[in-house]
Formats: structure tokens, C-alpha cells, sequence
């Protein structure tokens, strides 16, 4: 879809890791997340915002990660975020997590987008054009 | 304050630990929360509830825990929870950790009460009467 | 693979949840997690053990979940734990969430069986037969 | 004693927020060891690491946090870590988190050092003379 990569870091702190050592591997799953909206926040976005007088969201409908190569404390891990797929109601996220060029591990994200009223109750709505026109700019 | 005191058990899960090879400080403040909720469903009350018309609930003001012997991965934690101090807006409680009798962790726990509004906006208040009395009773 | 399904609970803890109001996603990966060694304990197992003069563990190499209905603080769900595919060196188990029969999430994880040397170098090995036969064994 | 100042800095993530709409109270632990391992790093040293020949490490013995304003998803908060007592064996850090100039919350924590052994035993020692010089000198 979107060819525009969106770089961050992470640092591996203590409470990332257990008792093999190594980073847990629930925490990539907040690391994606992290970098979703490190990325979203580029763009002027979030996962939860206000738009166009309603307030709209983004609850995960699917999430899964290959791990290829162990990572640990204080490693400074590279975070490549793409946009996989992006349907009328759905977006799907692509992560790359790399230290020194080598693969960590691999990841994707659904979200569908919300829209939440005032009692939290939500209802599947299209993504705003103009949120998908931020989202999917090739020049940010 | 009350002598009564409540039990439940923790079994240390693996994402609990971290690369020392035990668990994290940080669970133990987890650990706190998830004992004194079963606690307060042991009497029918909650951190969160809707209580004579009001949503009323009860943020942390300062949380404790002093560390003495490490515990590890499928170690079985009796706690012991015990009200260590009831004031008009706030409650303290305090917490002990041990694995067959050895003393692991002791931590407390200072929430007060609020009432929260339609918004979320949050003002401090006493503690209903009826809630007070349901969480002090001598028999449970 | 093994019709055998292997039934625990889970309850939300409030530290489970994030900001939407729901179980963060991240959690059930924990959750997982938690269920595997549940099941592996009740079969004399483990995630990491000393096993016939060699320490071996089975770290993770993917994790999948897909999110079907919101849950919150304080529900009891369900969790059936089914081994979905065993090969030579690695496992997958199967993981459905459900609350009053409701389902809430389904998920996966793989594993790989290794052999941990003194200084934590891992190796991949055949999971062990005789490990496997306790694994699989129908009558639990 | 110290009083030199490290300061960092903390965005608020998603999965740092409970169902309250708020930053979970036992996420701040995870904040503070963040920024002590930062600090450390700052002066080439760690809560783990080789040191003249020796494994040496420093577990917390206790940890406390009062919160004195709410914070929430994407709030960037500044850090300010400070050493507010070392002993012989231990060292206590105190951190204070502001958001534009509030306070959020301010805590501490003791650790020991310990020197590990080949099985990872821990015996207390006394905080090398050459470590303690370069966490506590005034020009970092």
C-alpha cells in the first residue's frame, strides 16, 4: 500500500525481560503498539482522537508477531512501521524490529476503526477520508 | 484498624520475572491491586462501582513495598491483606507476602475515594457510610 | 493433533485493562502464557525445566491472537488450551477465550524446543520423547 | 548527598493507561527503574554488569511512589532522578515527574549491591569504591 516507512528506536529496558534473559514476548506486542502511535503522531493522529466532531478509535481485531533472533537489556532495537493494508473500515500495520540490521522479530496489527459514543459503546464505522488522507501521504 | 484479615494465594507466572531470574519489583504493585479487588468482591465492594447513585471509585495516593526474599517462576504466594488504616476520604491497606511461611514481600497501599463524574472529572470524597461499614465488618 | 482440551479461568484484573475500558490487547499474551504452564504443570511439565541431566525451555518463536468481544475488569473467562500441532522440534498450542460462552478472543503461540547450556547459549533439539509422550498422553 | 541532577524524559503510552483513563499507578516503577538504568548508562554503568572481574547487580529492596496528579496517553513528562542517600551497600534514588512544571508523582527506590555467582547465588557486598566514584561524581 503506503511505500513511506516510518523509522523509530527502542531501548530494551529491565522490566522487558524475564527470566531467559531475554526481552518477554508479550512486550513486542506494546512496542508495535508504541511505535503505531509514534507514527500516528507524525501524521497530526492518534488512536484515539477527536475528529471532525465525533471521537473515533481504534481497537486491535488481530495482532501477531514472529520472533527470529533473541534481543535483551539496553539493546537499542531500529522499528520500521508500514502500512500493510488499508481497507474501508480497517487498517493494518506492518513492524520490523532490527538491532545492527539484524532481525528481531517481525509483526502485524489490525485496528478497525470506531467510533465511540458518549456511554463508551462503539460502533464499526469507515475510516474519515481525511484521516485516511493524513494516514496514507506519501510526504509527511 | 480491622483484625480481620484476608487470604489469597498468587502463583508467580512466568511473565511475572524478569532477567535476574525473579520476579519484577513492579508485579508486586500488581500483585497488591489484584488481592485487594479480591478482597473487596469477597464483601460485594469494588475499586470501582456504582454505590447509592454515584460512580465512585478509589485512586492510588502512594503505594509501598519492601523486598526481602526473592521469589521466582510457579512459586505459590500466600498474601495476607489486612485494613491498615480507615480515614473519612481514604483507606490504607496492607499487604504480606510469604511462600511457606518465609516472609517474601510486604507492601501497602493508600487509595482515596472519589466521586467521578459524567466526564471522568474526579472530586475527592468520604467514604459512603454503607460502604465503610461492609468493609470494616468483623464477619465477612 | 491431541483431542484432549485442557479447561483453567482467568479473572480481569484492573491493571489488565487500559484507557478504552477494555483488557489491553497485549494481555492475552500473558494470558496464553499463563494457560500453557497451567496446563503443562497439571502434567508435571514445564516452560523450563531440567529434563533427563539437560536444562531445556521452549521460547517462542509466534504468537497470534484475534480480538472478538471486549472484556473488562473483573469478568471470569474461560480458557481452553488445546495442542494444535506438535512437530520435532516445536509446539502450538491453541487458545480460546470465552466468558458465558461467549467467545472473546482465540489465539496461538509456537514454541521451539531448546537445549540451555551453562553460560544461556540455546540450542535447538528434538523436543524429548519422552516429554512428548507426557505432552500428548490422553489420559491426563 | 548528590546534587547533580539527571533528567530524562517519558511519553505516556496506550498500554500505560488503565480503565480509569489514567496511567496505571504500578507503571510508574517501571518509570523509575527506566530512568535510573538511563542514568546509569550516562556514566557508563548498569544495574547489571561486569565489574573487575566480578558479576555485580542491585536488586531493589524497596520502592515507593506518592502520585500527586493525574497523567495520561501521550503526556510527555519530565524526569528528574536524583541519588538521595548511598550507603555502603545500598543506593537510593529518588525521582520527582513533572508535566510542564506539575508535579505528577515523585518516588524512590533502594537497591543493594550484590556480586552473582556462576548459579546466580547473590551475596551483598559493598558498592565497589571505582563504581561508586563514577555514580557519584559531579561531573558526568
Amino acid at each position: 500500500m503506503s511505500t513511506t516507512v516510518f523509522r523509530t528506536q527502542r531501548r530494551i529496558e529491565f522490566g522487558d525481560t524475564d527470566m531467559a534473559g531475554i526481552v518477554h514476548f508479550s512486550q513486542f506486542f506494546r512496542f508495535m503498539e508504541s511505535a503505531e502511535c509514534e507514527f500516528l503522531r507524525s501524521r497530526g493522529l492518534s488512536v484515539k482522537l477527536e475528529w471532525e466532531g465525533e471521537t473515533i478509535g481504534f481497537p486491535r481485531v488481530s495482532a501477531a508477531c514472529d520472533y527470529v533472533t533473541p534481543t535483551t537489556f539496553e539493546d537499542l532495537l531500529d522499528v520500521a512501521v508500514t502500512i500493510d493494508r488499508i481497507g474501508t473500515k480497517s487498517v493494518t500495520y506492518a513492524f520490523e524490529f532490527t538491532r545492527a540490521g539484524v532481525v528481531i522479530a517481525r509483526g502485524k496489527v489490525t485496528s478497525c476503526c470506531v467510533k465511540i459514543g458518549p456511554k463508551k459503546q462503539i460502533e464499526g464505522v469507515a475510516i474519515p477520508a481525511s484521516y485516511r488522507a493524513r494516514l496514507t501521504a506519501t510526504t509527511s
